[in-house]
């Protein structure tokens, strides 16, 4: 009999999560009933959306309950099945939560080719961070080529996909990042036309000087204070997509952007996306995504931590703390 | 020889403008040289975009220079003209500024035909205030026959008109105004399905009745803690229409929506917009508001003050002090 480590919710954060907020549960992993499987997890997805589903209250998704496992979006491979869909050894994606295993009864899994790209990919360049910020860039922010784009949280999961999509349609492409080192990476690894060190730089400056004809699409995955810099350097009929705003998970009082007005000013429109509505059109973007990966045109950084399910906690933190650069993973093959 | 009264800014103002802001001067009307003439100013319109043009610094117009004629839309009648398209006796809209005489050379002037309504209708339910709320409401808000909207300063010239605009088109209209009087001119007056007192009631919960489905349009004028309220309250795919930010106006530090995020949840959109963009499109959108003021299925309220350009600082201050329903005008006939 196999031991199922899992880690449950066991308080609502107030700012931070602390270690108080989680508890570490082992159960035996149950045999699938008739219609499931089990999958064993390999990789977990660390992603700031996470922060939001711990709090109570109607968002997009109910939140994660007190007691319940932790959510979370996953790679693993089927152990057992009771399924007509899924055979033992398919390799699937999943919100399978943050344990090793988990039981499913289909909805919502894919199968995965782990052939075309090793299985954290999917987590991250052939993900939902590559399917947010491709659906947001393109249907959402109605990029255009020629554009002048600007990215915040650029060296993230979500921002430097965005980036490179931006660019691969013929964008100029400015990203904002905090410190030198992912700064260099925006130039380096991920294309990047500018890079504007949000920690070092003034970023109205900043921006003055590398989008001197101002911003037409905003991707805006921090809120606060850049947000509210970029407000102030929107062109005229400017798009500005919301899609996530990590600065403010942790507030208790969240900063709303003073400089919204500035739609006024610019006719310009700030709007928010989830990428769970595109879900009809996961295959055509996936397969566009696959042929940018696989000809080289997209780079797929990842930082993946290895462990168990114990360092979850640790690793969330460093979404937060600003340290990891490109997909942030947990695989579960340490100690 | 006849004498202009005029009304300048001698100082930018921080907060509320106050009376030493303003110069009162006069000259000598002048003779129109040639491709020009003058106008005898008989109403001025008073609008919340002045105190923003009285502000230093790029916005979509200019500001008002210090020692300049404040920047006000009126209609007159001309009284001597050296152009070939306007003869003494037209009357006509314009930018005349707060004074009694205007030199013009005819650009941003039309002429209006006060058989149809008198001149100060074309400052309102015939002009800027009811074309904002058409094209906003229209275009920038996408209103569908079945939405649920939602209007503040509902009372205003803008406001009034749009929720009566969006009435016609089918919607089910919610006005947001300040005090039992403006309410009750929102439901017997202007038709509104239902009104909202944001100095006796609490906003949110007033909301959560009137609109259980949620708000498809919201058409904010005020900014501050109302467009927050109504930011927790928005249908899947709400299109939040910012016309202006009132309360926000004399205020030295801004108050950004802090529930902007909410524009993810619900994946909505919240976009600028100004009226000058749809000047193409007036003569259709002026045609059909006169068919409905003719009709009588919208009310022109209109707030006028008789004086003259003396009374403009005090007059001004009565749209902060929330005083008026319906348009402002400060009419040329007093003493």
């Amino acid at each position: 009999m196999s031991i199922n480590h899992q880690v449950r919710l066991a308080a609502r954060p107030s700012g931070l999560p602390r270690a108080t907020d989680w508890s570490l549960t082992t159960e035996a992993v149950p045999d699938p009933g008739p219609g499931q499987f089990v999958v064993a997890v390999s990789h977990v997805s660390i992603d700031p959306a996470m922060r939001g589903w711990m709090n109570a209250g109607a968002s997009y998704i109910p939140p994660v309950e007190i007691g319940a496992v932790m959510r979370a979006g996953a790679v693993g491979r089927v152990t057992a099945s009771a399924h007509p869909g899924f055979a033992v050894g398919d390799d699937v994606y999943g919100v399978f939560g943050v344990q090793e295993y988990a039981v499913s009864d289909g909805r919502g899994v894919v199968r995965i080719d782990t052939s075309l790209a090793a299985p954290s990919t999917y987590l991250g360049a052939l993900g939902m961070p590559a399917l947010t910020a491709y659906f947001g860039l393109l249907d959402t922010g109605k990029l255009k080529e020629g554009d002048t784009v600007v990215v915040s949280g650029a060296a993230g999961a979500v921002g430097s996909m965005a980036g490179q999509i931006a660019k691969i349609k013929g964008a100029r492409v400015i990203g904002i990042a905090g410190g030198p080192d992912k700064c260099r990476a925006l130039l380096d690894d991920f294309g990047f036309d500018a890079a504007i060190d949000y920690r070092a730089d003034n970023v109205r400056r900043a921006l003055r000087e590398h989008a001197p004809g101002g911003v037409d699409v905003y991707f805006d995955n921090v809120g606060g204070e850049i947000l509210d810099a970029v407000l102030t350097r929107l062109a005229r009929g400017a798009r500005v997509v919301i899609c996530g705003a990590i600065s403010q998970y942790n507030e208790t009082q969240v900063r709303g952007p003073a400089n919204y007005t500035m739609l006024l000013v610019a006719r310009a429109s700030m709007t928010g996306m989830l990428v769970f509505d595109y879900e009809d059109q996961y295959p055509q973007a996936m397969a566009e995504l696959a042929g940018w990966l696989r000809d080289g045109r997209i780079v797929a950084r990842e930082h993946v931590v290895h462990g168990g399910v114990v360092d979850f906690p640790q690793t969330l933190l460093m979404l937060f703390d600003g340290v990891n650069t490109g997909k942030l993973v947990l695989a579960l093959d340490g100690s």
